[in-house]
Formats: structure tokens, sequence, C-alpha cells
């Protein structure tokens, strides 16, 4: 089994302190819980193949028209499906980077090559990325805020890349899943821009800010109609579950429990990247809800003994195992963090 | 978007009197409904990745190691996974069956060919099948009971096909997804000897027999770990989500349901027979929870006007407009449709 995400707390016989999944620290909204509860006999048929619910539901949150989008099990299952669909040659991705979009560009038959953001450049976006894409390329990721880094990308050096990619025929998925937790969105998300570039595929999760990852939720937004049929015919015709669906429905317009969100994350970020400094742990300036560092290879394993568990980032391509990535949680919890590598610390192993 | 399966209750302004989806006429079990609620705080965090609790859950109540098993989001999904990791040249498929075989198989690039059961034999299973199984031959289907003539095949014609195409190096995957509403389930399925059949996967769901399609669980069984692990390493890590997966270990162990299932729907399924072929339609001799039968084309059509979905078989390969599946329902919903057809009867439209 691939064991290369953060969130695995089922292998542990006791309960951790989990920094490696970057949920919303705030958990659930109640109103997605009570929908969850309430919606009970709908489970027993099968779930609407077109989500017309769900799908009404997010349009009129986010203004984007239902033909527009097309819903899937997690935004993961999105990245899967369209690189099917699409069956692309060539593939590159801005790296490093989430691993599922090597996964599914792989298993779509894909070559697949990365254009590396360097440690020199902190690791910030670098606009020669265009230069890889050239006439052969079929297909483009990014992540903006990146995984792991947590740095955003201004979406004019975005909008310059979605040309690029145009020119060259290619599609440009961009994964906006943790832009909800940006302060300032809209100087990042393409959404506004959708409209205009049929070849970009933008991406965006229930999961992490509705606090919602065991119900797997997400959905793709592209003015392509033609792209988005394809990926809605692509695997099985049933691809979100009914609490998923309701879920979503419940959490699509709440708009406050997202503001409260942003301030609650960028106090407590702020809160703990000044501890990680204080303690000559270095940081990248991440604008999302986890930080991303660099340290000592063995700090993966001594965390675990504080019950703590955080995402190493060895298996990343591009990074190795003295990177890591740490969610931004509770005061509690951050203070726990912070506490522990403090701890470290006086024992030389930081 | 394809609309090829029954269930889809979503396209109608009214309540319909839902014939078209073979799920358990005695709805959600009490305990599957209690484990949904009773687990939301759990949907927060990623799903188990490994699915151990629910792994634990179903090997204990069937007796099938842990190792033999991996779950998907239905088993419409293990369908497709399975093809895309066989990634097989040549697909035979048992029809007139289930339509995701061939999407599943020619999404993964596969040729595809059908052996027709035909109505001259009633659409009973035909030993010459094996025949069709030859050297170049990389995946078999069959459905059993199948879907949508209910028609089960005895476990020795199955021992058989499975021999012919281990001989001619084919996997062979037999989709018992309706075999627990069978009332004699141990002369046909093939659960026992899946240790002794390397090129063997059966695929089983929860769906139908615990009226759960709205939460897509569903499992496949193979003693080759190295396929099993192939499946698991197929698509994105998540593929159960975390309602699916509590609500299929409360459910697993409901052996008292399933048998109580077992003989209202063989006494409900009775009841329709005789009530059809009192009005002359034809009907094979269906051992599951649902009927296959031959009327006039217009019979779906006309049954709306009742508020009655029933599945016309018009886009089954080897089948036309003129055969339907009727679900076995609760006894009222069943003398409700019994007394729809004797109207259009009187009608002259029967």
């Amino acid at each position: 089994m691939k064991e290369v995400h953060g969130g695995n707390i089922y292998k542990y016989d006791r309960r951790m302190y989990d920094f490696s999944a970057n949920l919303n620290p705030l958990g659930m909204p109640e109103e997605v819980k009570r929908a969850i509860k309430e919606n009970i006999c709908a489970y027993e048929t099968y779930p609407d193949t077109e989500n017309r619910e769900l799908t009404a539901a997010v349009s009129e949150a986010t203004g984007v028209p239902g033909d527009f989008l097309v819903f899937g099990n997690g935004a993961a299952d999105l990245i899967f499906r369209l690189a099917l669909y699409l069956k692309p040659e060539e593939t590159l991705i801005i790296s490093p980077t989430f691993a599922e979009y090597e996964e599914a560009a792989k298993a779509a038959g894909s070559q697949v090559s990365h254009f590396f953001l360097t440690e020199e450049k902190g690791f910030r976006y670098d606009e020669r990325a265009e230069e890889a894409v050239t006439d052969c390329t079929d297909l483009v990721f990014i992540c903006n805020p990146n995984n792991p880094t947590g740095l955003p990308v201004e979406k004019e050096k975005i909008l310059s890349l979605a040309e690029k990619c145009r020119e060259k025929g290619a599609v440009l998925v961009i994964d906006e899943c943790f832009s909800d937790f940006l302060e300032e969105e809209e100087k990042y998300s393409f959404m506004p821009h959708i409209k205009d570039f049929q070849n970009v595929v933008a991406l965006k999760a229930f999961t992490k800010i509705f606090a919602m990852a065991g119900l797997r939720l997400g959905y793709a937004v592209c003015s392509d109609e033609k792209l988005i049929e394809g990926i809605k015919g692509t695997l099985q015709p049933w691809a979100v579950n009914t609490p998923a669906s309701k879920a979503g429905a419940a959490a699509a317009g709440l708009s406050d429990f997202v503001e409260k969100t942003v301030e609650y994350v960028k106090a407590e970020r702020e809160y703990l990247i000044a501890g990680f400094e204080k303690l000559g742990i270095k940081t990248y300036g991440s604008k999302a809800n986890y930080v991303f560092v660099k340290s000592r290879a063995d700090l993966k394993k001594d965390l675990e003994d504080y019950d703590i568990l955080v995402r190493g980032c060895g298996n990343y391509p591009g990074l190795d195992e003295t990177y890591f990535r740490f969610a931004v949680r509770t005061r509690e919890e951050n203070e726990y963090l912070l506490r522990c590598l403090g701890d470290l610390a006086r024992k030389e192993k930081l």
C-alpha cells in the first residue's frame, strides 16, 4: 500500500495530535453535521448521477454556472478522471507539489516531467516554468497556494502561464484546494478568468476548508463543456455518494464560517511561525493553513514520541527528508507542538 | 450524460414508485442508520486508506481472509479499477448483462466481445460460453445471478469456466452483487473456491442487500494478493468515504436481516411473477430481487403515467426495448404495480 499522504491516524494504537493533515482546525460546521444526519433516508436510493442539488448550491454560492462544474469523490478523484479522459502524452508538473498529479498522469499512460522550484529561491514560483511548456506538452499541473509550501502565486503569473498553455495546446490544471484559507484570495484565484480560458481547469475541495475529509468531495471548474462532460463520463456514473453530496450542499453557502476560519488560521499560523523561528526552525512564508519548514531528518520520528504526527516531505520529488509540513491547528494543539519542539531543542535534537 | 441505469428518481418533479433500482424492499437496517449518525465526528479526518475496521468486519462475517479483500466506492468503482489495473487487450462479456463491464473495459483501452445468452434458451447460461474464451482473452465478466435476467448459474458451471479461463491465462470476474438475495446461495456462489483460483475475482456490494445505494460501497475478493494490491493502488488512495465504511462495518454481520430479506423477497417475487403471468406478461424464472419480463415497447412510458419507474432494457446489447426489469418491492408497492398493469391490460395497452 502506498502511504504518501498525511492524515494516516489509523496505524497508531493511540490518539495522535495530527499535524499531518491540512484540515480546518475549527472542525466541521454544525450545519454540515446536521445535513448528514437529517438526510439518512436519502442514502437508501442511488445518488443523483447529475448532482443537481449540489450543483445548484455551489453555483449559487460561487456564481460559477452549473455547466462549468463537475463533482468528484474528492479533488484527487477528479485529478484521475481528468487525466484518464485527456490521455495526455506529456505532463508537466510545477514541483515540489501534491503527489497525486504524477500518479494520475502515469495511470493515464503519460510521460511526466517536473519544473522544480528551488530552495535558493525559497520555493517561490519562478516564471521560467513557462519555458518548460513546449509543443509536446498536453497537460500542466500547478497547485495554488502550493502544497506543501503554502506559497501562493499571483494571478497575473498564472494568467501568463495559462496563456502560454493555450498557445501550446496544453490544458492547465490549477489546484486551488487551499485557496479558501488565503487572506487575499482575490489576488491569487483564477476563478474570475475561468470563463476566458477553455484550456484551464480549476480544482476545489470541500475536504479542507469544511473539515470533511472523511466525506470525499471536490469539484472541477472549466468553461469547456466538452471537457466537463468528458470528465463526468469517465469511470462509474455515481462518483459522489449522497452523504457527501448533502454535506456539500449544506456547506457551500457558509461564507461566515470561511471568513472566521481565515482569521483564525492567520492568527495561529503567525503564532506557529513565530514559535518555529524562535526555535531556529527555518520557515518559508506560507500563506495557507500549513507551515512548511526545514529541520533535522529525525524530526518526524522524534515527534511521534510526543504523539505528534507531522507530514515528512521526503517522498516529494524535489525535496528530501529534512523538509516537513505542519498543519495549523487550534491554539491548544499549536502550543503543545511548540512545547514539544522546545523540549527537543533542549535535548539538542532540533 | 449517460443515463443507462435504474434508480434515476431525480429527474421527476414528483415521488415515483421506483421499480427500476434493485434495492432491498425492507430498506436500510436501523443498525446502519445508527452507525452513520453516531460516527459524525469521524468524518472530519481522512478515511483510512487501508479500511482496517471494515476489512476486519467483513472478514469476520464472511470468513474470507482480510488479505483477499479490496473495498471500493461501490462495485462499479471496483470494475473500473480492476480494468485499469489489468489493462486487458481483449475482454469477453457474458451478455446481456450490467453495462459497466463494457464501459470499464473500454475505458482501459480493451477490445470487447460478447457471448450472447439467447431468448430461445430463456437467457439461461450456455456452457458454450467457454468456447469464446481464447488464447487472446485477458478478462471475462459474468454476473451471477445475472442482471437483468435474475437467473443464477450453478457453481459447477462457473468452476468449469474458471478452469478454462485459467488455462487461457484470463482473469474471470464473477459479479455476485445479487447473490445475497438467492435462496440457495451455496449452490451458486463461487466464494468457497476463491482460494483455489488466483485468476478469479468475485464482486460483492452492500448497495443492494442493505439498501444503501446512496453510500456507494462494494468489495472485490481474490486470492491473488498481487492483484488485490494492484487494485488498491489504482486511482486515488481514499476510495471509500467514512460514512460508507462505518455503514459497511455495521452491516457486515447482519445475517438475520439477510435471512429475513431472502424470505420476504421470495414471497414477493412469487407474488409478482404470478401476477405478471396472469396478465400474460412473459417472465423468465428470476431467482433474484428483480423480475425480467418481455412486453410492449411502450410499457415504460405508459407506467410513468402511473408514477411507476421501470428499467427498460433497450440499451443492453443483446436485448431490445420490449424487455423490462422490475425490482421486487414491498407488498403494497407490488400490489399497486399489478393493479396498474391490470388497468393497462383493460385499456388493451399490454
